[in-house]
């Protein structure tokens, strides 16, 4: 059993209210120094065997085709966050 | 300028109809091997200054008091993300 992350953001150049909000917020509750947050999404995949190349490779299609939406978005991160043996 | 990610995700006991419908529309397009598929949140936190400890403890903070809702979601990941000198 594998778990494979793949990480989507706002484009730079995409205005993000939820961000923009949190960022706005923080003072309030006493957490000053951050000048900007973005959010984003994660998702971890499960796969019931190994994390080949083939697998990543599906994991980068699905992340670009279904997890993503490649007009406002951008695939940041493909990657194997754990493997059992 | 240093940015600092939070990985929040939905706890394993806690259903993600987003997720699930993510895991049943991969076959569909020709991507098979995936069993199971979990949205969360990733958070980009930039901060002007470095990442100290300081501003680390002030992202975990704000991790479980504004970026993540502690009755369904785990924060799983707080961390730098890289740093500019």
């Amino acid at each position: 059993m594998a778990r494979i992350v793949v990480d989507v953001m706002p484009k730079p150049e995409i205005l993000d209210p939820q961000g923009k909000a949190i960022a706005n917020e923080l003072p309030r509750i006493g957490l000053d120094g951050f000048s900007e947050v973005r959010q984003g999404r994660r998702f971890e995949l499960t796969v019931d065997g190994e994390a080949t190349d083939e697998v990543l490779a599906h994991a980068r299609e699905a992340a670009e085709k279904l997890l993503s939406n490649p007009v406002i978005e951008d695939v940041v991160n493909v990657s194997v966050l754990d493997q059992e043996n």
